[in-house]
């Protein structure tokens, strides 16, 4: 088999073999194939498309491309959750918990944030003490012991697809729907996942932009589920604003404390309820997706799933006097409000321009090597449909320089828009 | 300007400014663009084409990307002549000379072979003694002086064109006809060309399979010549089989200066005479192309063409003992015939599959560092259209061990079919 044969056929839209493509990625991943000819082929598939075979093909052989997690010791019907990105999206520290806390095995690796995109594992290791480096044989023995252990991706899973996906990077050729969809898939599989739920953000703070692309994204993902044997829900769900009020790391685990203390944003909840519902659904444990949304509730009010997210930290090394008192995590050295400058109702706050503020005040990472400072971020007050008043406080930028801070201010007042129309928000768009 | 907008832009096929063409050939020739974002905007331009202003503004970016020749302190009429390769395509060495004789400047610079083409740097080389590498300063007085040079490329001319060439081998995007056309004309024009006559050579041993393709190379590159204000004439040439009976440098070098001499096979000849009666009617001295092909056979019969190629070789350090007897070129230590083995006509004499069987003879490079065998090549008894009989000798193969000889008689048996049918040939297909 020839590397130039293979670019050949894509170059002039014709199918590739699964012989073909697992010898690309196999040689690719080995650095037997140059990176400009994996650049050449990928903007060949990215410009022809990919037929369903080709798509399967490529997932399967980037999930095959390193390390496979076999969690069938503790059970065939692992369900994991990953979300296509977001700001502010503290969703699996809360929603894991409350799945761990109705007896479904949790055993999650996430990763660290990137761009304007926060990471879970960030977020986690945030809480003083906790580790989220632990051994595999760890974290397997943490799920046999108390149903859940989160990790960050301390194995080299689907190495082609890290190797791919810093490629599109460099060569445009991020917004691919084939490609992200086997992308997101070959990890989910090479992860051990029985099953999956998606959340599909879309919006201006997430990587699909529209409805329509996070549509054919998630359709595509769904099909791939079908395709590799992996049964697969994808909840299309809205990130035109942030999700909830926090953005940063410490706040944003402060926050999601406190819902699952039972002190949750409307808009967090409904992404929170659903996708919880729609996991226990696919552990076959919970068959009917009415009854889990009550189900959901009943672990927060009763404080199970918070006591689950407290055993959690504890047995990785966190501190739990965080947990208990959110309020002690070390905070910013400056805390600048953002005043509002005229009467009317939000009609707008661009997550994504409130995710490049963020950036700025040393949030997240530009690079993948970029240091962060966890206590940096905002809590906004005012969000999209809210009544505001001149003098208003819309948000608390926390800084950790007054430079940063007067630039972040500057950018978060260009994320509202203050209008009269009071918009209806939705933030489960659709279920695939 | 950013490389990867760039990149985007083509890849949705929209057309890239003048601006961005530029910032590309420069960039990249600087190594400040990386090979595989290289590979992915020529994959892009491969598969969406690119428009004439795109065309032209890749030619004279890659043209300015090093040294380009001045010759106006000689000529404002310096018509160059180019190949795109064949198998046996000794034309340089036989036009040149007759163009010099005929009072037009000749300051010609030629590669060496790569793959079954060979190089006319290569065929002077194997003159003892002829220096390809002189200074421009030795070119330039030796065209004052007798009116020709013949070197090898020593300047910097394209270095662009040159690394965008080398990436095209690897990644499957040699044959667009936007990049073969500007690669070909940037060279032209970095080399001091006012004039071009471009031999489009088209066939089993040419870079062009059909006349189809052929004709879009040289329409396009005609049109690259009106735009870039230089006189361009594309004149498509059959290679369906080599030209002349000899294929090797120092056996093309013999036929060579036996055509010049008078001795010139009917094929080759069609050729000459119309390339260098194209080249005489854009130097703007010979403005009628019918008188200049009676001419051309004039200069060669009345001794002026070998009379200036004799000079030329002295000139430049050769041993003209060599060009007054060509029979005294050292020979290959092997010399076996090729026996046919069924009578008939010949139908096919497959130059592609010549060029391969040179290949393993020593005669040509595979890769570009490979070491040559200046004695080894063929002489073809029996052409297209031939009659045979059993047992004739149908070629002569000169190799340099008994290994590479049997092989060689085994290859060019099967570059011959024998058949029943006599095949009409035309050397001269079409000028554009």
């Amino acid at each position: 088999m020839n590397i130039l044969d293979i670019i050949e056929k894509k170059k002039v839209a014709k199918e590739l073999t699964s012989e073909e493509i697992n010898y690309f990625i196999e040689a690719y991943t080995k650095n037997e194939i140059t990176d400009y000819q994996a650049a050449a082929l990928i903007m060949a598939i990215c410009i022809n498309g990919m037929t369903q075979d080709e798509i399967l093909a490529l997932t399967i052989a980037m999930a095959k491309s390193g390390d496979v997690l076999d969690l069938s010791d503790i059970s065939n019907h692992i369900v994991d959750k990953h979300s296509t990105g977001g700001v502010g999206d503290k969703i699996t520290l809360i929603v894991m918990p409350i799945i761990a806390a109705l007896g479904i095995p949790v055993a999650k690796m996430s990763g660290r944030g990137l761009g304007i995109t926060g990471g879970t594992a960030d977020k986690l290791e945030s809480i003083p003490g906790y580790n989220i480096n632990i051994s595999i044989d760890e974290f397997k023995q943490n799920i046999k012991d108390i149903g859940i252990s989160l990790i960050s991706q301390t194995l080299n899973l689907a190495p082609a697809d890290k190797k791919i996906y810093a490629l599109r990077d460099t060569i445009a050729c991020t917004n691919s729907t084939p490609l992200i969809a086997s992308s997101i898939m070959s990890k989910k599989i090479a992860a051990g996942a029985d099953a999956i739920v998606l959340d599909v953000t879309c919006g201006s703070g997430a990587f699909m932009p529209n409805k329509e692309q996070a549509k054919k994204l998630a359709t595509l993902m769904s099909k791939i589920g079908v395709w590799a044997n992996r049964k697969t829900i994808c909840v299309i769900t809205n990130m035109d604003e942030p999700l909830g009020f926090a953005v940063g790391n410490t706040l944003e685990v402060a926050e999601a404390v406190n819902a699952l203390k039972g002190k949750m944003p409307d808009d967090v909840k409904e992404v929170v309820v659903e996708l919880a519902a729609q996991m226990m659904y696919l552990s076959g444990k919970y068959p009917k997706i009415a009854e889990n949304r009550i189900k959901v509730m009943e672990v927060i009010e009763n404080g199970k799933a918070f006591e689950k997210f407290r055993e959690l930290v504890e047995r990785q090394g966190g501190d739990v006097s965080f947990i208990d008192d959110p309020s002690k995590f070390e905070k910013a050295p400056i805390i600048t409000p953002v005043i509002a400058e005229e009467d009317g109702v939000v009609e707008k706050l661009d997550a994504g321009m409130v995710g490049k503020a963020g950036l700025g005040l040393g949030m997240g990472r530009q690079n993948k090597d970029d240091e962060i400072d966890p206590r940096v971020g905002m809590i906004f007050n005012k969000k999209i449909g809210d009544d505001v008043k001149k003098g208003d406080i819309l948000a608390y930028v926390h800084a950790n320089t007054p430079e940063s801070a007067n630039n972040c201010v500057e950018e978060i007042k260009k994320a509202y828009v203050i209008g009269y129309r009071r918009i209806s928000k939705k933030n489960i768009i659709e279920i695939i």
